[in-house]
């Protein structure tokens, strides 16, 4: 690693192991980590801690952490820490797979957050005191300032509200990152809050680096290790599908004189099917576009290569590691066309409304009403959680949620007659695609927006079930604003979890 | 009627009857009309639409509007409307009687909407035209702008949209009314949207009055007619065990520092136990208070008067008869602590976030992790609509849900295994109180939700039947976030339609 990374000749004294950095946190303490979708992680000291907490915990004694973050992280960070059984409490966002059969075991607590709110109540203070922060930077500049990494997350706030700094700094990433972030110093408490001046995607309102009190700073940690960056699968005919139903729905809107020819900021869920859209924009008629979202994937930089796209603001990459090279390789040129954010600066309900975004996000299930679950497998069970979908399903121009019509080789229908678990009401639920087609829901009443449903969006193998059972709640239902029989209602997702399938 | 009501003499030969003025609306338009929470709708031409409506379908002939207002309006309108069988398709709140009759028989399509984005969804054009506009008014100037009356609700929008626009101007409104309001004219589609400069509830940021072409008035009507002004009960025993452990609560944030001791802008549903907390807070310690709200209601005049409260901002009054004449008679000074706003602006996500208010809310029903049902009795009938509770919990700095902990005599119990509807999800509330105390679920894991829900807020008649499933749940359940039992779930509410209680 070159010297050049941490600038102040005053802080290198504190360059250690990550092992010594790890035994300055204790049991039981709280600690707010950076890391968004796989993205700007520490990779090093949670390590160390697991590592710790294995050795505690064979002696006999307990070694567990309450940890924030900013979305998820990588195996090195979740995931080794919940196999070393060291979270008691984990907010605001999991996908790590060894955590999550943790949570839904009973073996630990998780807070799942709507995005934007996770820095806001940090400030309010009751989540109690963040006694470390443990974050990834690619830099420290001679003023002290913190040269962000692949994610800005809830660092700043980490930053300022942990009573010890723990820094890793990472030679993996690019160093010509410097300059890309916009770090927003101007949000409050209320009664002190004031407007947040972006009108566009595009504005830079913050400062391109961390604020860092020095003396806070008990350990600087270098490494040099990569992203999660886990590979993309190809998108397969039936994201082809969705993307083109949907790529469709946007020209008629277009044509209709309701959306602008460049369209308005898209926001993007990851995935294999938000990948088919993207990929489906770059052949697409539209140009000019922009993003306002969390994460920037493959097909972003395909699109902002292209010329397609104008540019991209998000709070984390989130790309594969052809792509994240691709990027790394050229950073000078992609950071003009990019800005990452704090996420509550990229979640902001104040900005996505003002913006209009045009938000696209997956679920796990949609009701025949369009209330949509995106956290719960058959109602109990967290997949990952309900991330920054709220934040921007509510906010945005229009809503789209977007999805497979069946799982599990067809064995679970993505419509049925009562979502088991509910994240989004019908009224933040605009648009819903599968690749049996679109269901635009805008101003239809629930009776209405049954009808589209069931017939644009069920698989055949359950639509005839669906318009059976909503057939007859029509007439054994107690009320007929939203009819449901209640006990029917969720007998599809008992079916699966006593044989395998939701088919009878 | 005084004739200076209506100022411009050129518009004097547009005065008719209103029977008159409703012969220029015919079968099948859409028609805005103006009204929030029983104040400021149109009292005169909505009778007379009715009327002509049953003598037009005794002849054999269609005649059925689709009908849009601010939110909740009277008996003239939506009561007389639905009576005849004149309204196809509402939006986006009701409360009256006669027509939520309807809507749970399936005879009128509802279309349940979040108050704020009204106005802005009926500029993105996919509600389709809007025909006429009727709109009470509680004056017109020499320039054709209009004063508005006891609400504002959309009818900026409305004015705005319609092709043609009839005036109710009521004499029984106040003529102090001038100068109350605050009409912003900032709002536009994205990409043009801007920030609002409101950074206190006290901030004007608009015009007095609404304006107008004078050239698409197609008829005015004289009125002399009090608003709905319906009586609030006295709040009872349990409306005050409510709103003490609220007012308790208050009082301990403003000890642990995590809210000032004036508090912050209040916003309050209406209804006695939203009445019982702001008596309270007549006697209690908190000074300088303000609101930022939708409806102006009984309890905020006491407010206003004894000098506790500064202002009050909302987008309606919801008074008592007795309250409506004291304001009325003393227009004068209240005009200067009230500000009557649209509805788009009382309610905006950026300005509830910004001001961080303190959301009170109603519920029917909350289940056991904090999921809340505000709208539909046994999961398919309408009760009201889900109205401005969206925008506030979801945005509010502390957002909370009241209610009795039991309904009908104690045969519906508050709290559920599992929400039959879900009009707020777990992250939106924060706080549930009932008469058995109140439940702080902030930064909590759904488990540790339900411990305390159960523990604090069930009736002790329910309390054992929750502890019970909760238990077998933990068991039981497919996953251990959010553990449920998926053929109990909703049995309670089975039983209550089979059996006419919950319990068993």
């Amino acid at each position: 690693m070159s010297p050049s990374r941490i600038a102040p000749s005053s802080l290198r004294n504190k360059i250690m192991t990550a092992d010594d950095a790890a035994s300055l946190i204790s049991d039981g303490s709280t600690v707010g980590m950076s890391g968004f979708t796989g993205s700007g992680y520490p990779k090093s000291v949670p390590l160390a801690l697991a590592a710790r907490m294995e050795t505690a915990h064979k002696a006999g004694n307990p070694f567990r952490l309450k940890v924030w973050t900013g979305a998820s992280t990588g195996p090195e960070l979740d995931g080794a820490l919940a196999k070393a059984d060291g979270i008691e409490f984990r907010l605001p966002y999991n996908s790590d797979p060894i955590a999550r059969e943790k949570i839904n075991k009973g073996q630990m607590e998780y807070f799942d957050m709507h995005l934007s709110q996770v820095a806001p109540m940090a400030w309010q203070g009751f989540l109690g005191p963040l006694d470390t922060a443990v974050v990834e930077v690619s830099g420290i500049r001679a003023d002290s300032t913190l040269i962000p990494s692949s994610s800005v997350g809830n660092n700043k706030t980490w930053l300022e509200r942990a009573s010890r700094i723990i820094l890793e700094v990472n030679a993996w990433q690019s160093s010509e990152l410097d300059g890309m972030h916009d770090i927003y110093y101007g949000t409050a408490l209320p009664p002190n809050r004031v407007p947040i001046p972006l009108v566009r995607p595009d504005d830079r309102i913050g400062e391109t680096g961390f604020r860092c009190d020095p003396d806070k700073i008990v350990a600087i940690v270098e490494t040099d290790a990569p992203d999660r960056n886990a590979p993309f699968a190809k998108p397969d005919a039936v994201a082809g599908a969705i993307a083109g139903h949907l790529l469709e729905f946007f020209a008629q809107e277009v044509k209709m004189g309701r959306l602008p020819a460049s369209l308005l900021p898209l926001q993007s869920g990851v995935g294999n099917i938000a990948n088919a859209v993207l990929s489906g924009l770059l052949d697409g008629p539209f140009d000019n576009l922009t993003a306002y979202t969390e994460v920037i994937q493959d097909g972003m930089i395909d699109l902002l290569e292209s010329g397609k796209m104008r540019m991209a603001s998000a709070t984390a990459f989130s790309l594969s590691p052809e792509a994240a090279a691709r990027v790394n390789a050229d950073m000078a040129k992609f950071r003009n066309k990019m800005i990452l954010r704090p996420q509550e600066i990229s979640n902001h309900p104040e900005l996505i409304r003002r913006l209009g975004c045009l938000a696209m996000n997956g679920l796990i299930e949609a009701d025949i009403y369009g209330n949509v679950n995106s956290t719960h497998v058959m109602g109990s069970r967290i997949q990952n959680g309900i991330g920054g979908s709220g934040d921007f399903a509510r906010n945005a121009y229009v809503s789209v949620f977007m999805t497979p019509s069946t799982a599990k080789g067809g064995k679970i229908s993505a419509i049925v007659p009562m979502a088991s678990h509910v994240d989004h009401i019908t009224q933040d639920v605009q648009v819903i695609v599968t690749e049996q087609g679109l269901a635009d829901l805008r101003g239809l009443s629930p009776k209405q927006r049954a009808e589209v449903i069931i017939e644009n969006c069920a698989h055949p193998d359950y639509r005839p079930m669906l318009a059976d059972y909503y057939r007859r709640a029509l007439k054994g239902s107690y009320g007929l604003q939203s009819p449901s029989l209640l006990n029917e209602a969720l007998s599809w997702h008992q079916r699966f979890v006593e044989t395998g399938s939701m088919l009878p």
